[in-house]
């Protein structure tokens, strides 16, 4: 028979688990979009190669949701600390997918010159980051306040994209030696707003956690 | 108490409500990518209004593994069988989200002709389409081998695309007015990609349902 207490201790673990799992996305988005901007290509390997372990910790996350709920019969707000893990890994998974997917564009365009310096982009992840930080410091304070900042704040992040999907499309259109890059870069903006929805979901499920009331999921 | 009969009633009533979220998806991208072909804007409006529905089945279904998972201590096979549910029917929501994305560019593409007909869109859609179908016929079969069949097929989507993508491209630099449309369109083919990658997934789900064994995921 498993003690309630050992129960909470291993429900702590496994929030204590998406943590660092948590930390291991940030740090690929940082570090992707900074190889992007600098043309890092070691940088951009270093996300690549990384996103294997991203995918065991979701892996390793899973089976531990699953090994808890087969030992126990969680109810209530025990089920729904299970549930919300098992879903936001896969959130976190995804982002730190399109990390891996930005780095990529490193190192395609690793030997040509940007067609300008990275200021949209880099300031757009920034936007990201912090989405990210936030709904999962709502999750470890379990801060419906904070969690529904990261859903509005997601707006701006679709507007700033909208503003540098336009922008690339003129210098396509004034340029067309800068087709082929500026392509790449709007599918780095495109990945930067699908983290950001990757973020909102994570805070949506600190939502559901804490009122066991869901929303509409983008 | 609940019986092993009513248990094994609710495992397949589960797997049927996955089937039918599967058969609303795949007619999603079905009508999503002929609305895009005809430019038929009352056809991509449903497939916009429709989406809220598969939002919804996710929902139900989420909520039934949870029951299951709750009134039950699963272990095994059945474990399996409701995790992967809560995987499937998160590719299954994603890949109805993209149907919705491709139907927005129908919208958006709709005040202007199509710069040529759409053929290879169609056709990868249609490969897309076939993988779902294979994906989810695995998964009600438990064949193994059909799973398989699937997670190879993903390389002729990823070659399809690159082939659509470049041919994009050419067109742009060819004639800049063609640049904001096959920016839309190379973003289409961006979508059916990952509608493959998540009918991957599924395949790959359906053989650790079988085998317990985890592949790597895209």
């Amino acid at each position: 028979m498993v003690t309630r207490q050992s129960y909470d201790q291993e429900l702590e673990a496994l929030r204590q688990e998406l943590l660092r799992m948590g930390n291991a996305v940030a740090m690929a988005i940082e570090d992707a979009v900074q190889s992007l901007a600098k043309q890092d290509v070691n940088l951009a390997r270093k996300v690549i190669e990384g996103d294997d372990i991203i995918d065991k910790m979701e892996v390793d996350i899973e089976d531990k949701c699953m090994v808890l709920i087969a030992r126990q019969q969680p109810l209530a707000r025990d089920l729904r600390i299970i549930s919300t893990g098992l879903k936001i890994t896969t959130d976190l998974e995804r982002i730190g997918d399109h990390a891996y997917d930005i780095a990529n564009v490193t190192l395609r365009l690793a030997h040509q010159p940007l067609i300008k310096p990275l200021v949209d982009i880099p300031r757009m992840a920034g936007m990201a980051q912090k989405m990210l930080h936030n709904a999962l410091e709502a999750y470890f304070k379990l801060d419906i306040t904070l969690a529904e900042q990261v859903c509005l704040a997601d707006d701006e992040v679709d507007n700033l994209y909208q503003q540098i999907f336009r922008e690339l499309l003129t210098y396509m259109m004034e340029d067309p030696r800068t087709i082929s890059q500026a392509t790449q870069l709007i599918f780095v903006g495109r990945y930067l707003e699908r983290i950001a929805d990757h973020a909102t979901n994570i805070a949506e499920w600190v939502i559901y956690l804490v009122t066991g009331q869901r929303l509409r999921k983008k």
